[in-house]
């Protein structure tokens, strides 16, 4: 690639220091540094925005708070004038695990595709500008694509190097099958980068094989290769595991201001700061002191909570939804009232049911160890008392309210 | 696949019985034989031929005695009334090697295959009634066949498996390269049989994993599973390596007679009866008796090996020109004259000339260091004297006959 930089004025180099920073912060790699500096240097210079690249699995929608990290970033780009390429997986989609083994990659119908794109489309509306952002269908080129052409695209790749990826790497140790198919995912992925010629791609560093894969394909396209920025993966509401709806630990951008709010609450205190860095379009400034004062003792972990939920709550709201959603939370976990709007079911069972048996019926438990467990730990309460017989019977009759952790409750009427 | 053997009258079961014999006969492997009988019952219950299939590489098209045990296999099944599909694999040999690599695997015109395939039809028929065979180019659905094709394909693999392939292991375990594309072959060699319905696919043993692969995705494509025979590989002329033109240590189909007796007769005695096995079609009992003569001492095995090179050339050409050949080597080699027909160069060099230089200028030895070990071995003979000093000075003005091994002459004039 040329030098762009050194063909720059003063003014037009500090431009290219300013982006530079920005699309640094929060990221943890850029593959590789120097490249960014002079792809930025390069639309300064011939006035041409960069194409920046997401991809996006059009099987899971639901989109969550995990998935903002990202959002974010793209967002910078788009806020300097950059372009965004989100490009939907349809063809993988469409084709599902032809070993029909794997119920996650279950086939999917043309409308089902198109569903989930709208509402991709609809909730990534709420950090970035649609009307700016191209979409693709991978299946528009993919599709195309013959024997030939596919032979072409695996004669630049060794079976060795597929199988550096930790996954097939780990099962190929293991002695677990890998279909070949597999094999297909990371270069289709690569061959989208080819085909729209992105500048940049982000992903998470989970997506770190697949990402480099745009890079190594595009060189043998013989096209300018994509720098690769990779996110922070967001631990969920558990603290431990990645953000994701089938992990339920998520706090979904289509929450109510005070379920997101409550979930926000429910964050383990070492992830607040992570949480501001990630997830919060707060300037940098404002980050770093929340984060200095924390460590100090100066801001108490609860307070910090409350900001970040209100921030939270504001960038998918506004702010005066934020507030209610902090009254709501206040009164009930702070003034230790029952909230308002507790739903209410009508028992059609036995008048004495097991405890563990209802928390499993009424779905607040997803399995009887599960609800075990939770009767151990302090979990669950009958009208605001802490259950400690995991025998107890309930006695319907009573019409009690069941509360399970901080933001469970169900009032059962007979 | 249903049993048809149990079906059958007692006379249609000898009928199952004496083919499946033929076909055993100098098999080094049937997979799995059981099958192959069944499958025979099936063509006679049902009076339908079976398709036996043998795949050809266009891109070396010159046919040689090694290909004849395949050949001879063919004309077994032929000769029962079977039908043979001959597939040229031009789909692989137009796209050539991708990663331009491999020189061997060049890519191919149109032109070029169709020439190819016109020879192996040509020499074929030495063989074969090639108005009863069926000829096929397997890029008709090869280049039909898209990435959802492909994928499907190739979910039906794993990656160990194609890693089990001897070449591919070895080359694995040592670190070396293997390009992605490469898995491709088999694949395709494979779903040359899920198009073709074959039955029975012939190959030589080292074509063990491909041809077995047809098996594999015709049961994933829900069809019925092909046989596999395995052929004994033709060690060349050399008596260590497989016969083949790269060598240079084979016997044409298109040598002349004089030439496909001479090298006949240049084999190791240990494998005449391995080529009367392989390459005739003498009776079985015959081919048994000379194994036994062989043994006790009572055939020599010069006369073996001219019994053999007579029945060769016969073959291919007639009984008439096998004798002519035959008389003319006694000529040479047991009455100790020259040929007649002696090419003639006509010198344009120096008079006086080193005799390495020369053989490899003649073109008589490929390299100076073969020249060497020549001439030390006692092969090269001037005027039908033995050279003895590797830096001996030839006198072209003498016009000498130049003899390298049994047969290889060259006449000078100046």
């Amino acid at each position: 690639m040329e030098n762009f930089l050194e063909q720059l004025t003063r003014e037009q180099l500090a431009e290219v220091e300013r982006q530079f920073d920005i699309y640094c912060s929060g990221a943890k790699e850029i593959i590789p540094a120097w490249e960014l500096k002079n792809k930025i240097a390069m639309s300064i210079l011939k006035n041409k925005p960069l194409k920046v690249k997401l991809g996006l699995d059009p099987s899971a929608p639901d989109v969550h708070l995990g998935h903002t990290v990202v959002l974010n970033k793209l967002k910078q780009f788009q806020e300097n004038g950059h372009t965004i390429q989100l490009i939907i997986g349809d063809f993988t989609g469409k084709i599902g695990d032809p070993t029909g083994k794997s119920t996650v990659r279950k086939q999917l119908t043309n409308e089902e595709v198109k569903n989930n794109a709208k509402t991709y489309f609809e909730q990534f509306g709420k950090v970035l500008d649609m009307e700016k952002v191209e979409l693709h269908y991978n299946s528009k080129w993919l599709s195309r694509l013959n024997l030939e052409d596919i032979i072409h695209l695996a004669s630049s790749i060794t079976v060795a190097r597929l199988l550096e990826r930790n996954d097939f790497s780990e099962r190929f140790r293991a002695g677990k099958p890998i279909s070949l198919h597999e094999f297909f995912y990371p270069l289709m992925q690569g061959f989208d980068s080819v085909e729209l010629e992105s500048d940049v791609e982000l992903g998470g560093t989970d997506q770190h094989f697949n990402v480099l894969m745009g890079r190594q394909l595009q060189e043998h396209f013989g096209k300018e290769k994509q720098i690769v920025i990779l996110l922070p993966l967001l631990e969920g509401l558990d603290g431990v595991e990645k953000m994701s709806k089938s992990k339920n630990n998520y706090i979904g951008v289509d929450d109510s201001p005070s379920d997101m709010y409550g979930k926000t609450m429910s964050i383990p205190d070492e992830l607040i700061v992570k949480y501001f860095e990630l997830v919060t379009d707060l300037p940098l400034e404002r980050k770093k002191q929340i984060k200095e004062e924390l460590a100090q003792g100066k801001l108490h972990p609860r307070d910090a909570k409350m900001l970040l939920a209100r921030t939270i709550v504001s960038s998918f709201y506004n702010a005066q939804q934020a507030e209610s959603a902090e009254e709501a939370f206040k009164a009930v976990f702070q003034r230790g009232g029952l909230p308002d709007d507790i739903p209410v079911v009508k028992w059609q069972g036995e008048m004495e049911v097991p405890i563990v048996d209802l928390l499993t019926e009424l779905k607040l438990q997803k399995s009887k160890t599960e609800a075990r467990k939770m009767i151990q730990n302090g979990g669950v309460r009958i009208n605001e008392v802490k259950v400690i017989d995991i025998n107890l019977m309930v006695d319907i009759k009573q019409e009690p309210v069941i509360q399970v952790g901080k933001r469970k409750f169900v009032k059962l009427e007979r």
